[in-house]
């Protein structure tokens, strides 16, 4: 299945990062605290001045999008407007 | 009876997905999320750069449009801004 | 008494369908639900591109309007936004 | 005491309609529910393209505008908006 | 100390009417209710088309505007759009 | 350290008033309510019909801005909006 | 990890202070209220008449922006209407 956003929107992976704790267990972040990192998997009909594409990081804001399961993973689809930063490694 | 939306509007007929739990029952989505998914039944007068049509398969916002039964079968009449992602298999 | 709508409000009467119980009792719909359909009594100033006219069926939005008696009998007056599709049989 | 409305507001005097109960007591209106119904007293300076004037009767949303005494009488200053149809009789 | 009103604003002084009771004793109209008269007394930078000036009385939005205290005496200022009418008398 | 406002803000100092009681004792204003008189420290990029300026002292909407202290001072950082007159001795 | 702000948005690292109490014990600012000043690390696409650039010190509104971890440091990504003013030593 694949799923194509509609106007201004992208849909991203959220990176879940694991951390070990001073013990040296492993925990995802999500243990913690909701991830914030993800990956663009398909991105709708962004405004021009916008240069992001598929495969980029990036930093979202938490509190938006919606939620949705394609295949049994967790993804995002996102206002591009709600991409606060891009990640450059 | 048939219903034809107005303005930029469209009616959708939400897709109830069956599921096996581990032990083999089978559960209707709704008995653990509502649906996200419909197909396009009848459209309004859609935006110009609007590719949506009848019978293709959206993503669409949950907490948006209104619910009604024609016929005893449940619909929504939904904005094309609420319409989030094309499914395309 | 007639009651003419100002600005893009129509006049609007709400249709009480009756349902049979299992048993064969007639209840009518509202008390399931608040009805959603009814049928045009008076337009205000519609815009031009509206073609809704007196005698019409509608959906409405059920959360909007303004209720009102008029000899004893229900009507609601609504902005033309909230009509969400006519009704074509 | 003469009171103007100011830009796009009414002047407006609120009609307490008396009710007969089964037994024959008059009830006013007010005692079940808030009336609709309302006489233009005063205009300010109105939409070019609006038609109301001193003497129409009107219904207007109930929840809107501004309750003032003048000489111990009931009035409301409505905008010209919260009135949503007139009464032609 | 002279406070002279920036913007579209007007500084006002509210009106307290003396009420007598069935038995004869004064009260002022603020023991029942907040006055909502007033008299303009400085005017910032009003609309060209807004004939307000000090001196004159008006029917001003009670909830309103923002009380302040000069030498001991109550005032408010106050949003030309929130003056609701003016009493000619 | 010195703080520039940026955009159509500027930096006040609330101005407290000491109060005697009845019993000669000396109270700041602060006691009582918040004070709404504010020196202007720094200004920033102001609308250019605007003519306030360092120095002045004017009247703000204690609801507004954003406290900060400097060099264990209290200060505002406020929208020009906000500042609703200006106080002419 | 480098974190580049997209649109009119920055990244800022809050500056924390130290301060002694009475008792000379040293408190960071934090244990008091929220920091709210702050260094830019990096900046978005900026309005032509912004002036703030990476090194800048400002003050920032404190309940704006969105917190996140870089490489375990705390770090704020911001709108650059929601920096308040700029530290000028």
């Amino acid at each position: 299945m694949k799923v194509k956003p509609l106007g201004e929107r992208l849909l991203i992976k959220p990176i879940i990062e694991e951390k070990k704790t001073a013990g040296g267990i492993v925990l995802p972040d999500a243990a913690k605290e909701k991830p914030m990192k993800a990956e663009i998997v398909e991105v709708g009909k962004l405004p021009e001045d916008c240069t992001l594409k598929v495969g980029d990081k990036v930093i979202y804001n938490k509190y938006s999008g919606t939620e949705l399961k394609i295949d049994d993973e967790d993804y995002i689809i996102i206002d591009v407007n709600d991409i606060l930063a891009k990640i450059e490694e």
